[in-house]
């Protein structure tokens, strides 16, 4: 099984609230005030690059992160997405996708290395991952 | 055709040297002195978000971006790959690759919104671009 081996990195865990698993990734939420923010995180034992990725599971990231950020940015009508794979803290490979206005305070910068985030509203938080969630479900076309 | 219309962002020509062309990515890098640093670019017109692009042109781009990844790290040796699409400036989407070590001035902080990239010596820079282009080349088994 795929999946052998892998457990969330506790650096994740701890700084994130999981919203459900895509058929690759675990999918995260940041609680940031200012930027809604999602991390996916495929279920491989060992990955830390993109490159380490089988061609397939590869496919499957990018399939992902389309979804997610169709997902995001209908939730959020923000004006960018920003879309990274840093791991320079968190070696485990995870992708983060977050969401920018123009008029947001740190635009254009991105913000790893800027912010940290701040906390917002609980119910409203809870809202956006129940809102991300339902949008990532597969589509129940008739 | 589908690079119909599509011409590289001027800011992005400016800014980069070419490296060459992939089946959908156009490959440019970035004369840093500290941090070896690709772009690549899908040549579609019109596209500003990773989820713009067909399902088959994601799956090319992906594959591009873990074939960059690879050719960069074997050619730097570097610790770490971050690899982002932001484009809070340049909309047209393109995605960095950049090396790093964990001993570079800026680590653990991404390079992007920190730093102004700081040209280094033009023959290690030639050097570099040919090597990278070298490892891009379809490989010539027998």
């Amino acid at each position: 099984m795929p999946e052998t081996g892998w457990s969330l990195h506790p650096q994740l865990e701890n700084d994130t609230t999981p919203v459900g698993d895509l058929p690759l990734c675990r999918v995260l939420a940041i609680d940031d005030a200012d930027y809604p923010w999602l991390v996916l995180v495929p279920r491989r034992a060992g990955i830390v690059e993109i490159a380490d990725l089988s061609d397939a599971d590869a496919g499957l990231l990018m399939r992902e992160i389309a979804l997610a950020s169709r997902v995001l940015k209908a939730v959020t009508r923000c004006d960018k997405l920003n879309v990274a794979a840093i791991g320079n803290i968190v070696p485990q490979l995870h992708v983060h996708i977050v969401a920018r206005w123009a008029t947001d305070p740190l635009w254009p910068k991105p913000v790893w290395g800027h912010v940290a985030p701040r906390p917002g509203n609980n119910a409203l938080f809870a809202r956006f991952i129940a809102t991300v969630r339902k949008g990532l479900e597969p589509s129940q076309s008739p």
